[in-house]
């Protein structure tokens, strides 16, 4: 039995998975109408983090689960720009956030920004899904950092237009949203007043959200 | 080793997943600098569907795995209106499609129509990442279905204004994409001209989309 639970582990973990992926924090505050992959109920945006560093080979495969989402013509919009925990561009990155994300994304280990192409590179037209592509490539990315156990955390609350001068972002790309990714860490590592707030959130019911026939 | 193996199939497919995500299909035409989730590198679009209906059970957990994607704010703006094949809707959101879409996805076992709130329920203040955040439940959406062995490709190839008068879209809702959803048929059951591109789409180099820094 002890074979069997062992190599089911190791498949289940081949797969992107691992046994806590069923974790009782998502148990106990989110109730799912239908099953869904746990990769995906199980994804929520954490702030506590280590503080440690990352390497490439553990920070670059959250991107390549990004290079595989769909787009429209298979354009590919998104481009992912990001920084190191000590690298000479984290202070770039980091300083570009309101003071409230800085408090907690001093512990991450990388942060990134995402922009999309407003246009298609084969004949410059407006991309009328150019931000919704780069949504998914977003979740894509978010999925598999959960699912490797890092903490994964979208961000709207950053100076956009600092940002636009900072890394140099050209007309013709949109600044979609920032992220912080780290290694997740107890939540007793964050300030106080974050602590109560570090569960995972709930959702609208699933009839608010799909309907069928017309708007309602 | 039988008992062994059927007890993987079942816990596996439990997890959402199939012993067919490595498929030959992926393998030989996907090449990933990284290892990913199986479940999102197997994500693809292929347009062959079968014509079958869906049940409720069969389509909402697509739905239901959207409802968990993460947004600004918790703020969920996505909304996506369906039509099953064979209901009294069917026909208005058909209708929308181009032509060339028309042909393939009238073996569909349902169409989707995917909306978001331009601005926040809490303060009717602008939601700069409305279309990505939808971006991202959509993307949740596709997985799901993908798992499950369902045909799930996104369009933007319908009429956008006819569209909002005729699913009676509010001002205020921006219309982001449509899909197509239904059980996959082989590539045989295609009009000729469309077999030969039924088959995983490759992507822009890694390095591409992932830049350190500044934008280039």
């Amino acid at each position: 039995m002890k074979t069997i639970t062992l190599l089911l582990t190791v498949i289940l973990q081949t797969q992107g998975f691992t046994m806590s992926d069923l974790s009782e924090e998502i148990k106990q505050s989110r109730e799912s109408t239908y099953t869904v992959n746990p990769l995906i109920l199980s994804r929520w945006s954490p702030r506590s983090m280590s503080g440690e560093t990352m390497t490439d080979g553990e920070l670059l495969p959250l991107f390549e689960a990004a290079r595989w989402a769909p787009s429209s013509y298979n354009s590919q919009p998104w481009k992912i720009l990001y920084a190191k925990k000590g690298t000479p561009e984290w202070d770039l990155f980091y300083s570009l956030l309101v003071e409230f994300n800085q408090q907690w994304c001093k512990n991450a280990s990388a942060l990134v920004l995402i922009v999309s192409r407003d246009t298609f590179e084969h004949n410059n037209k407006p991309a009328p899904t150019h931000s919704y592509d780069t949504g998914a490539a977003w979740m894509a990315l978010a999925l598999e950092g959960n699912s490797r156990g890092y903490v994964v955390h979208g961000m709207s609350g950053f100076d956009y237009d600092r940002a636009r001068q900072t890394l140099e972002i050209p007309d013709g790309y949109t600044i979609e949203a920032m992220a912080a990714i780290g290694k997740r860490a107890p939540k007793e590592k964050l300030p106080k007043e974050m602590q109560e707030s570090e569960t995972p959130s709930s959702r609208k019911p699933l009839s608010e959200i799909a309907v069928p026939g017309k708007f309602k």
